[in-house]
């Protein structure tokens, strides 16, 4: 049979198996454009080659993964990230987040981006209801966005979006594109901001892709506390990605995505029908969130 | 300020870091559905974030792979698999065929799958032609399927891809869906197999994609030696997902994907117009290639 009459080859990348193999991909890395690309992809294919061989992973659970991959990959759009929602789920956003987080004491704990972030949400000046029809019981939000120096910061880009009191985002609802519970407005000259929405409720991230399926077979319950996001972007400042919790909300200990800070927790206060904050006279009970975000200087202003 | 009034909460999924979020993390894993999942994912989760810690990964690198993983899922489709791809440069593909060969020294080496396997390729008769137009020189190649005790394997089902001589598989023309160098075929009573193609060149593997970025950015060669793609199964014994690679390709020890074994290699040899081995005759010159694909029974039947 042929293969009894072929000629050797030299050592390279071929008959390789595994130690040889891992030595011999990360090899093709070190002539790597950059020196931080070449450490970074390294150090994964030494973690994937370590996993795989740990596990001793079977030819059919590496086409299991590929599908999942492509799967998630599939599922994602521009109002839904799955590996967002994936690298949630594993904590790795988290551990991402602690790992950067050289911030002071004071200023405000960042926590996950999560899946629903949508690029050019609509602008709102502040006091507006940018709850724009979502469901839920009308709710008060405000506060101050400051240094951790005490200085106001004015003019401070900040993102907001939350789910409605279903549990669902805007973005959820496929058969329309109706925008809800999303916007952006600017910090106040006293770097104050307010705005009309809805008091936020607990919910299960979406479990009909692939990384429902994961926590299906691992048993796990999909809530998350109820909260609402921020991000605030100010020129000198470090930016905050981080999310406000409803205190004594049943799922702030068993958050699905590893998110909860206590610093983050705040109560949504309930009042009777009445004058709000805000001067407005309303007839139904409504609720208060008052929260000040502490920005960190950038980097470079230190 | 309210962060300065909350109520503390038990230690549980909330305000972890590092090491005990890693912790919280497989803890989650403890309820899984099978003992296999949770070993398999407590095992990604510990790499993955030891991954992250060792090379403390910035939020902007994050970003970066949850983008560059997004792109690779929205490139793939039933005709191009970039996951696969991806797998296979960074040795893991060859990696788990490594950790899965439990074979018998004399059957055949696996090697890797490759992104361009198209499931329910057209059907062929033994000695029929499957470049069906593809660019290349004309080659027979012809062989027999056994059982590394000798038998001969009648019904065998083959399947066979692979690149023309441009370096380009028929599913990479996205202007046509023409299907060249692509079908499949039964052994026949005496277990052989014989078909006419084009002889296989060296080829880059695809660059306008995410792996093809990531290879720019590590100064890494795409090519991959000449060779074909064979699938072999048959009731019995263990399926066999190999390519036979073409004798002196000056990329045999420089594989892209490092998918190459000696024993897979064989010469391609050339002939003057005449006789070809299944009395066609031929006015131009052409290739045989003889190789004889060897299978180990099924775990079941050993």
């Amino acid at each position: 049979m042929d293969q009894n009459t072929q000629k050797p080859v030299s050592p390279g990348t071929s008959n390789l198996a595994d130690e040889d193999l891992t030595q011999a991909v990360l090899a093709t890395f070190e002539h790597s454009q950059s020196e931080r690309f070449q450490q970074v992809m390294q150090s994964l294919v030494r973690h994937v080659h370590a996993f795989a061989e740990e596990v001793e992973l079977t030819e059919e659970e590496w086409f299991k993964g590929i599908d999942f991959l492509t799967r998630t990959g599939h599922i994602t759009d521009d109002k839904r990230q799955e590996f967002v929602l994936l690298s949630d789920i594993l904590g790795v956003s988290m551990l991402v987040i602690g790992l950067n987080q050289k911030k002071s004491a004071l200023a405000t704990a960042s926590t996950v981006f999560g899946p629903f972030f949508v690029e050019n949400s609509p602008h709102f000046e502040n006091g507006d209801d940018i709850a724009n029809g979502a469901s839920g019981e009308p709710c008060f939000m405000y506060g101050r966005v400051l240094s951790t120096k005490g200085d106001l910061i004015p003019g401070a880009h900040i993102d907001i979006w939350q789910a409605d009191d279903n549990g669902f985002y805007d973005v959820q609802h496929k058969e329309t594109s109706h925008v809800y519970g999303r916007g952006h407005l600017s910090s106040d000259k006293e770097g104050k901001y307010c705005f009309w929405s809805v008091r936020p409720e607990a919910y299960p991230i979406p479990q009909d892709g692939p990384v429902g399926e994961l926590l299906d077979a691992a048993n796990r319950s999909p809530m998350r506390p109820a909260h609402v996001h921020f991000l605030i972007k100010v020129s000198g400042y470090k930016p905050l990605i981080t999310h406000v919790f409803k205190q004594d909300d049943p799922y702030l200990d068993s958050d699905a995505v590893f998110g909860v800070r206590t610093s983050l927790i705040t109560s949504f206060e309930r009042h009777e029908p009445g004058m709000a904050p805000d001067g407005k006279r309303m007839n139904v009970p409504f609720y208060t969130m008052h929260y000040d975000f502490l920005l960190d200087p950038a980097a470079d202003e230190e």
